[in-house]
């Protein structure tokens, strides 16, 4: 019923409740009842995965968003951060799934104690704490020498959600090339970004924040190149075309210009009259 | 040469000479001697394609183009169209290769047949006249019975290059949905586009500009997003946060958000003291 009312207030009018790769297939190519779109966005489990995979390599299918691994969160702090916030974070992340990814770095031994204790404090409390136990035994608590060596490892893991929880946390922002979604400073966790923060919250994981970004306005839009040459400008940059085709050696490719050159020589700029004079 | 020239025009310091797919494999990953690349653009034979599909599906690869089918053109003239330019750029595609795509549509029976008898004279004078005649051989000559049908017929096709030899062609662009670039009037070849025109050269073929377009500045960068709020700024966002992770029983999600609030509730705003407090 939420996603429905949140589908209202935007103005959404059709919504088709279905999914796993049948759904995919069906967004694709469309059905009776389901009319086929040209775009798919949105995480899934790997049958979705690979179902989105082979619709995007089809030209006839749908383009789609990257293939969605399991959701991470990598925060860097210092010794002046919150050990709370921070446990309060890791929970937030571990509680999605078994196989969340969850890393902690800081140059601090004493701040990666802490939040060792606090989050086992936290724990106690969650409801889901059978997953997030789970995922916190995979987890990596990291101490580095300085804070930089922090982003070293950031850059080469290229987290989906980074938080940074460090003195004056802007100033580091420059380090950062690789990350999903970044997070600044003690009030700004992560699920502020799932559910408010207004940045988007289909990210790339699995390392894949290396080469792109997230979902965005434009994810759902296409360019298209327009040009129209006058004959004036078909002039100056006709000698330009023919060098380059001649250096291919695609006479056709010249001869396209050429012809053209060669009636605006003549003065004979209507086409009207050039096909009346064919017949 | 007249790639090394353009090269160092564009302040291009670094070229190597390689192809096929070890040369995808060695850029996506890095050699001894070929530093390993985040994205990979450029067209390539089949054997390229499927290397470009293999990086880009690794996180530790890199990005890639679409796969790039033969090039096409498609063209849609009314009877006032000049047929000799008409056939030269119905040539220019043909010559590329025999699997080149070429397809000419118009609403006048005796444009057709005109621009039939105009190609046909023009191949002869072209020294790649064999690979022209085998892939015109398999090329569509369309008569429709109104120039809307021809953008009709362009939409599912999804051209790479798209010429209109229309009287005020500009009226039309409204109905053009899916094409690469898209080349208006009489004195625009579609070779201005290959060489001089400075719209981007690498476009989608094979259907994919239903979905996609071609290669632009923005395909070389990458978006990340960072979100930094204040304390007033949480108060403000957190309860709607609450609230959502309430919905989706996620009570770690809702945790990371009242912890924080409690510390502000509690009037203690320095984390530092707090880190010390915890001391």
């Amino acid at each position: 019923p939420t996603i429905l009312v949140a589908a209202q207030l935007l103005e959404i009018s059709e919504v088709y409740k279905c999914g796993g790769a049948q759904a995919i297939a069906a967004l694709a190519y469309g059905t009776g009842t389901i009319p086929k779109v040209d775009k798919i966005y949105g995480p899934g489990n790997s049958w979705v995965t690979e179902a989105k995979l082979q619709v995007s390599q089809d030209p006839r299918g749908a383009s789609c968003d990257l293939p969605a691994g399991p959701s991470e969160v990598m925060i860097i702090a210092d010794e002046h951060a919150d050990s709370a916030f921070i446990a309060s974070d890791l929970l937030a992340q571990a509680e999605h799934g078994v196989d969340s990814q969850v890393i902690f770095i800081s140059d601090s031994a004493q701040q990666l104690q802490r939040v060792r204790v606090e989050t086992q404090a936290q724990l106690e409390e969650l409801p889901r704490k059978t997953i997030a136990l789970e995922s916190l035994s995979k987890s990596l608590f990291i101490e580095v020498s300085e804070i930089a060596e922090g982003f070293q490892i950031c850059n080469d893991y290229a987290p989906e959600h980074l938080i940074l929880q460090l003195e004056n946390s802007r100033k580091y922002i420059d380090l950062i090339e690789n990350a999903g979604s970044v997070f600044l400073g003690s009030w700004t966790p992560e699920t502020v970004g799932d559910y408010a923060s207004g940045t988007n919250h289909v990210l790339p994981t699995d390392g894949f924040a290396r080469t792109f970004g997230g979902l965005t306005t434009e994810s759902f839009m296409k360019s298209m190149t327009i040009q129209e040459l006058t004959p004036g400008g078909l002039q100056e940059l006709g000698p330009v075309v023919e060098t380059l085709a001649d250096t291919e050696l695609l006479a056709g490719h010249r001869n396209a210009v050429r012809i053209r050159l060669e009636r605006l020589t003549l003065g004979r700029l209507s086409s009207k009259t050039l096909s009346e004079q064919q017949k």
